[in-house]
């Protein structure tokens, strides 16, 4: 079976973006400040390991929020992969980008197009958070970046009630993120 | 000058105790998962490391919460250093209990009482936040736990409008934590 693994950049104190987030702000105020590691991507170093890896997943699901301010990646996140979109507002399928209601179905779907042994990639905070409540979330890879931005949106929210047990399974000091992977294992009752 | 460094154990999604935390459940619902590092703190690892040099601090300083809800450590948090209350409802000073309302006055006599090149311990949510806004926190080392909590009480809440720039010192993996050093370089407008 396919991977599932959240990618994300996310400030010390939780946040994917800064406050007001929209078209034509779409990292939010300030927000920009979370991939500054992104210059490096392109290097020999540990973040273009890091977004190599990236690159080189199978599939994609994000939120319909994630993708419109991406302004659709341009109908290509990499390398033509199939996107799939979770949404209350699902359009037609068309090309390669798929629409879902329910993260089971969403997940189940990218899984198939990626194939076994790939990784499924999931961007965006809302997708995160419906597949996580899912239990769809395999693993996670936050960029752990070195400031308080204070305000903006959390990457985890409104996952409760039970506790997400996490495993560390890699970390990589990159120019300016620490790049952490998780392997979930599962749930527990907070009680 | 002494340096103030905040100590806290915090999940992955921020949480420095689970929800509910009160008198008779100190650390919140399922909060304690938390702690597990401190198993190790009487070993000779990281962890007995991180340990032993929070409880080489030379001053303390709390909010009024977590000093109650900590039995106000016995009146000795440890070795007796002097311990600093911020809060908006202070007592009379009494032995080496210190009480202040503002963070400024309180950052002030802690390092006065740490003395040149020691370090003073600030522990709580409440404290580091009051203190983050007054600019007087030097260092954060967070103890990051791999869980998501969902709930809780957050670590960083209420601290902007501007975020603050961090330069990571050191990163040492312990027995469950990995343990995060930032130096606090200052803040920006977000915008």
């Amino acid at each position: 079976m396919a991977t599932i693994r959240l990618y994300m950049a996310m400030s010390l104190d939780g946040f994917v973006c800064g406050p007001d987030d929209r078209p034509g702000q779409e990292l939010g105020q300030g927000g920009g400040r979370l991939f500054n590691w992104l210059d490096e991507r392109d290097g020999e170093g540990i973040d273009g390991q890091v977004y190599g890896e990236a690159m080189a997943t199978s599939a994609v699901i994000a939120g319909r929020r994630t993708f419109e301010l991406a302004g659709r990646w341009g109908g290509d996140h990499h390398d033509g992969v199939p996107i799939h979109i979770l949404t209350h507002d699902p359009e037609d399928d068309a090309g390669n980008v798929h629409w879902h209601t329910s993260p089971a179905a969403c997940a189940s779907a990218a899984r198939a197009d990626a194939g076994d042994g790939a990784v499924v990639m999931v961007h965006g905070a809302a997708a995160a958070q419906a597949l996580l409540r899912a239990g769809e979330v395999d693993e996670i890879e936050v960029h752990l970046v070195p400031v308080l931005l204070t305000a903006g949106r959390r990457l985890f929210e409104g996952i409760g009630p039970d506790r997400f047990d996490l495993e560390p399974v890699r970390r990589l000091q990159g120019h300016d993120a620490l790049h952490l992977r998780y392997a979930v294992r599962g749930t527990s009752p907070l009680a």
